[in-house]
Formats: C-alpha cells, sequence, structure tokens
C-alpha cells in the first residue's frame, strides 16, 4: 500500500477502504508518514467528503492508534457530554456535578479554548490548585469518590486525533464534517463511557453558521457514537450571543457557581439543566425527561449540586472554598464599561466579537501553546431583548492592560446593536438529533 | 499574510492575487514554507483550479525564484522544443542538429525519463563520454560553437520548480493543468529562449489520455509562453503506440542516427521535420511552413543534420565516431523475440504498455534518483497496421536479467493485439494550438 496512491483515491472522489484509512492512521500515529502527505489527504478528504462508512471507519482507526479505557467495573452507566465550542458556553462545569449528584458516573475530557471559544480545562484551571492532568487511575479513583472527573485528553486517547488536528489548523483543513465527526467521538469512545449528549453549536460564534451544517455535524457525531455502541445524541443550540453573562475563565467560574446556587441567566441555566437532563435518561437514572428535568431541577434547589461541584474540586486537588468566596479567585486589577449611547433595545450582542474580544484581553488563545490570563474577561450586562437608557453600561470589561482594553472595545462596539424594536425572542434550544 | 490563509483561500474556489501566489512560491524556495502547507495548497489548486491569470503569475514568481538567463549577445532568435513526454519520443535528438544546421540556435534544456516516459538526458548519456550538465557559460560557449546545447536543467533555473516537483509526485498532485504548465513553462522562459515549439502528446501511453485534455494543457502552455514573451506553439501528437520503432535509451540514439542518415519510420520523420520547420519559422529562417519543411528536409539528405550532431556530441565531450560505428554504444548481452501467434495485422501496441516494460528491463525509472541501464530496450519490429504472419517477430526485447525479461514479457504480451482488418490509419499529428 502506497500513502500516494490513497492520497489519488481520494482525490478522484473515491471512498476508502478500512485498510486503506487503518494505513493512513497508523502512519500519522506511528510517524512514518510524512506530514506532507497527510495534509494533502487532509485536503483532499475536505474537498471530497467521506461516506458515513468512511467516517466510522476513520473513527475506530484513531480510537484504535491509542487505548479504550475500560470503566467496566465503575457500577452505573458513564455518560459525558461534549460542546463544539461557543463563547461563554460554561455548562460543563453547572451539568457535570449536576449529573453526578443526581447519580450519574461523568468521567469528562475537555480541551483548552482556541480562537474566540473558550475551554472547560482553562475555566477549571482558574481555581487555584485544581488539576486537570489527573492519570487515568485518579480518573478512576475521582469517579469512584464524588462520581465526576473533570480532566484534559491523556496521551494514551486517540494519540493520532493530536497530529492531525495540529497539522489540519495549519493546513486550512479544520471545516470538514467527517474530519470534526472522527475527531470529537474518537476521543469520547476511547474515554470508555456508555453514553454521550452532544451540544452542537450554531450561529455567527459557532464553527457551524447555519443550522443546516450544524445539523449535519450532529447527525454525523450521533450516527458514529451509536454505531460504536456509545448511545449518542445531540442537542442544536443557539450560538449568536454568549450564553449566560461571563466571557473569560474565572468570570466563568463565579456564574457557574450561582446557578449551582439558583441564581444566574435563564438560557444558561435552561441549557444546562436540559443537557443535564438528558444524561440522566441516558443514564437510566430517571425513565423521562420531565422526570430528569425534576431531579437536575431538584439538585440545583437542595444545594446538591453545589454541594457536589465543592468535592469535585477538592478531589482534584483545587481550593473548594472557592464555592464560598470569589476573592479567592484570579481577579482583574481594572475594569471598564461599555454604555449604551442611545436609548432603546439591544437586538444583536455577536458572539465571535466578543469571544475575540476577550482573546484580545487575554481569556483566550490564538495558538495551542499560548498562556491564558485567568482572570480577565467580559461581563454581559444586557443581553439580546434587554432594553436600556443611554447610558446604561452593557458590558464590563475586565482587563489588566490598557492597550488590550483599547483593542477589544474596538470589537465590542461593534458587537452590539440598539434598536428601537425588541428583537424576535429566539429560543435557545433550536433542535436535537438522535 | 498567513500560508493557512492562502490555503483557505483557494480551498473555497478563490482566485489567489499575485502577492499571495508570490509568497508561495518565495516560501517554496527559501524552504520557510513548510511542505505540509505547500501539499495542501497544491492539492486545494488541483482541485478547485487557477485561473490563467493565477497561472501566469505562479509561472512568473517560478522563473524568479531562479535566474532568467540572458542570451542576448548571442546572435539569432534562440528557439527550444519541449515534449510533454512519450514512449520512444525521441525527436529532441533528431530535430535539435536540423535545426540548428539550417541556423537556428537551440538551446535545449531537458529532462531524465520517469515512469513509463523517457528523458533526453538518459538518452544522450548512453552516448560514451556524453556530458550533459554543463555549466551555463559551456553551454554558451557550445551554442556559438554547434548552434545547439543540450543540457540539463541547472540549479540555478526555477529552482521552486524543482521542490514542488518533487512534493507533488508523493502527494497525489502531478495532474493539475496549472501546475503542470507552470512547471514547464517557468523552467523554458528561464532559459532565455525567443521562441517555443510544444509537443503535446495525447493517447494511451500520453499523460494526457484525451484529445480535449491535451489541446487544454497546450492552450494553457501557449497562453503563458506568449504572455511572457516567448513565443509560443504546440503539436497535439498521438501517443497511442510508441513513436519510431526504439524504446531504450541507446537503441532510440542509433534510431535517431540512422533518421539523420535518411532512413528511418515515417512517423518518427514526419513529427520530428514538422517540429524543427516550427522552429525555423518561429527562428525567421524561413518564411513559411513549407520552406522551412524543404530546409529541413534537405538537411537530412545533405547530411549537414548528421554532420551537426557528430559536433555536437564532440562538443559536449561524448564520442563522436558512434554516428559511424553503433558497437559504440552500450549493447545489452541478450536478446528475445516476440512472435505472432497467428497471422492478421497489428491493430494495437500500447505505448504505456511498452514503456512500462521497457523500465522492467532497466531503460527507464520509477523514482528520480534510480539508476538507468543505458543498453537495454524494446524494438518495435512490427507497427500498427503492419501485417504478420503466424511467428513473425513483432517485438524484439534487449535486455541483461532473464527474470527482468520475463517481467516485461508478461507486458508485452498484454501490449499488442492482432486483427482480422487492418486497422483504421490514424494521422501522428492530430491538432495544433498556437
Amino acid at each position: 500500500m502506497r500513502a500516494v496512491d490513497i492520497i489519488m483515491k481520494k482525490r478522484d472522489g473515491g471512498a476508502l477502504s478500512r485498510s486503506e484509512i487503518g494505513f493512513f492512521i497508523a502512519g500519522v500515529t506511528a510517524g512514518t508518514l510524512p506530514d506532507y502527505q497527510a495534509s494533502a489527504l487532509l485536503m483532499a478528504i475536505l474537498l471530497r467528503g467521506m461516506t458515513a462508512e468512511e467516517t466510522a471507519w476513520l473513527t475506530d482507526a484513531m480510537v484504535d492508534s491509542g487505548i479504550r479505557v475500560d470503566l467496566g467495573d465503575i457500577p452505573g452507566l458513564k455518560v459525558d457530554k461534549h460542546s463544539t465550542g461557543g463563547v461563554g458556553d460554561k455548562t460543563s462545569l453547572v451539568l457535570a456535578p449536576l449529573a453526578a449528584a443526581c447519580g450519574v458516573p461523568v468521567p469528562m475530557m475537555s480541551g483548552r479554548g482556541l480562537g474566540h471559544t473558550g475551554g472547560t480545562l482553562d475555566k477549571l484551571e482558574s481555581i487555584p490548585g485544581f488539576r486537570v492532568n489527573l492519570s487515568l487511575e485518579e480518573m478512576r479513583a475521582a469517579l469512584v469518590a464524588v462520581g465526576c472527573a473533570m480532566i484534559g485528553q491523556t496521551a494514551q486517547i486517540a494519540p493520532a486525533d493530536k497530529k492531525l488536528y495540529a497539522l489540519r489548523d495549519v493546513t486550512g483543513t479544520v471545516e470538514s464534517i467527517p474530519l470534526i465527526s472522527a475527531s470529537i467521538m474518537s476521543k469520547k469512545i476511547a474515554e470508555g463511557i456508555d453514553a454521550l449528549v452532544l451540544d452542537v453549536k450554531t450561529g455567527s460564534g459557532a464553527f457551524m453558521k447555519t443550522e443546516a451544517d450544524s445539523r449535519r455535524l450532529a447527525q454525523s457525531l450521533v450516527s458514529i457514537g451509536n454505531a460504536s455502541g456509545v448511545k449518542t445524541e445531540a442537542l442544536i443550540t443557539a450560538m449568536d450571543a454568549p450564553l449566560g453573562r461571563a466571557v473569560g475563565n474565572a468570570l466563568e467560574v463565579i456564574e457557574c457557581i450561582d446557578i449551582l446556587k439558583g441564581e444566574g441567566s435563564a438560557d444558561l441555566v435552561d441549557v444546562s439543566v436540559e443537557l443535564a437532563a438528558r444524561m440522566l435518561v441516558l443514564g437510566k437514572i430517571a425513565g423521562d425527561r420531565p422526570a430528569a428535568e425534576r431531579l437536575v431541577r431538584g439538585a440545583i434547589a437542595s444545594g446538591e449540586g453545589l454541594e457536589r461541584f465543592r468535592r469535585i474540586i477538592e478531589t482534584q486537588g483545587g481550593d473548594p472554598h472557592v464555592v464560598d468566596d470569589y476573592r479567592r479567585l484570579p481577579t482583574a486589577p481594572e475594569r471598564h464599561l461599555v454604555r449604551a449611547t442611545a436609548a432603546g433595545y439591544v437586538t444583536n450582542l455577536d458572539a465571535e466579537l466578543v469571544g475575540r474580544a476577550s482573546v484580545v484581553l487575554g481569556a483566550g488563545r490564538d495558538r495551542v501553546e499560548d498562556p491564558v490570563d485567568h482572570a480577565v474577561g467580559i461581563m454581559v450586562l444586557a443581553k439580546p431583548g434587554d432594553q436600556v437608557s443611554a447610558g446604561d453600561a452593557i458590558l464590563e470589561l475586565h482587563y489588566r492592560d490598557s492597550a488590550k482594553r483599547d483593542r477589544a472595545l474596538e470589537l465590542v462596539n461593534r458587537a452590539f446593536t440598539l434598536g428601537g424594536q425588541p428583537p424576535a425572542p429566539r429560543a435557545v434550544i433550536v433542535g436535537e438529533v438522535h
């Protein structure tokens, strides 16, 4: 088998065989396939596509590039959640403690923020002492102790994905549904979970800008998961405006704790509860979604979710007192209010621009190797649909460096629009696939 | 400017700007653009195409990656010929001495054989002592002394092409008309010629299998040449069967000398004379093609072409006595005749299979770095249209190794077909573009 023949076959629109895909991924994993051949094949895949069968084989091959964790000795159906990434998308920190508190074991492997979207690991690391790089044994112990572990992808999980993603990032081959699907699902399948709830974002601040593309991605992901024995379903949720009110790592942790205390933005609560409820049904803790939702909302009301989060933090080496004292989290030295210049309704708040502004402030990164500043970020004080008077604060920038603040202001000043009429209400949950 | 943005633009079907193409080629030349980005862009170009304007800019950038030779101090219009490659395609060795004998300075830079097609440099090197790696100063001296130099591409000519071609060869990105066009024309434009005649092959043994594709390539090449101030025209010629009778380096040299002596296969003579005549018209040695053809055929009849080839060989360090004594050329130790198993007409002789069989015998190479055996090859004793009796010899293998002979036989036995009726006569010259 020669790599160039596989490349030419895909280039000419052919479907690759399971063994050709296996040869490709084995070569990437072992480092025997040169990057220049891998990137040519990735571009051919992006432009020519892959069948559902090819995508499933690609996912399998990527799972097999590493270990598949066996969590069979831990009682209960293990359920994870994955989001395709958004701005202010912090639902993991809310739903993981809630689902665990309701009895679902949650072995969650997450990623870091990149570009305008944030990452769960960065948010968790804003909690002093919190360790996300647990070994698999430590993850297993945490699951037994508190029913949840929130960690980074270990080197043993789908190592081919790590190499391929680095290459895709610099060769214009990220935006391919088969490649995205295999990347996401190989890591999730390798985690050893029984079921998975996906949150596929759609809109200006999402990777997939249109609902049709988001639905195609959701269908591809669900079909791979179910074919691999991981019961999978997906919500499609709006990402036109930031989710909730906080964008930035420590700010988002505070917002999550507030929600676990029963306070917070309805859009964020609704999506978090819906995702958690689906985890309960998939984990056979509840018989149907209404019952599941009652359990989840009950865990908020009773404080069990908050308590579980405290224990998760403690188990992973973090300071559990942040739950009671937000001053223990990193805080930016400076704040700046962005005010409405006229009265009216906030008709739009562009998630991507707010996300990019938060990256400029230091809350995110454009390159994988860059550090993040956990303290900085943006608070959304007026959300789309809110009525404001001239001079009312719409956004609050939490910053460290005034030059960065000024660059961020250029972005956020373009991010919101005011109008004379309230915008048509838009549901956050726009669809589901299973 | 970021390479990944250029890749994404082409991936999405956009037209690249002159500066984007310049950035790409400068990066390839300097080695600052990683191969994996170059190959992703090459695949995107192959699948998305390039406009005529982009292709011209690409060619310019590749010319500018090295030097553009200035031959302005050598009197007369300098004219070269280039073939897209075929089996038994040895016209360069016939037409270069003829055009030079008629007064056209011919600064010819050629390539080596690869895959089933042969290369002029390998053929010339079968002449003992013949040096193809002349410096530009030696080339200039040869042009002054004998009106012709037949050399390899120097490192100073379009170095970006050398790097790109090596990458295209292993990434399935050879078969792109814009990339092929820029590769061919950048080297020709950099040679410092005033005019160029192209021989674009078409058919089973050619790179372009259909006449429509060959015509598209010819149009692309001619348009680039003329836009760059090199007066360019193209013949489209058939490459379904080998051209002439010899396939293999020393065997082809002998056939060329025979033709310069006035003997030889009509198809090869006709194409060689037609190409040489066009060189005379472009070089303003003759006012029109009939007059040019009379001059070229006159140079065969008078022996001036043969004499000029002898002097070219001598000037480049080769043994000029090969012209009179073929035993001075390398000779294979063994021969094997392939005979007709029934009476009939040769209806087909597949050029690609014959070419591949000659590679198996050692006359060609599959990888650039492989050596060739100048002695071995295949003689075509019965060409398509010839009538044969059972037992008549159709092909003669000149070989060194019986295992290779047997593998070559498997190929040549599939290469010819016999039929009860003579095939429809097919013209060798099937079209022209200018």
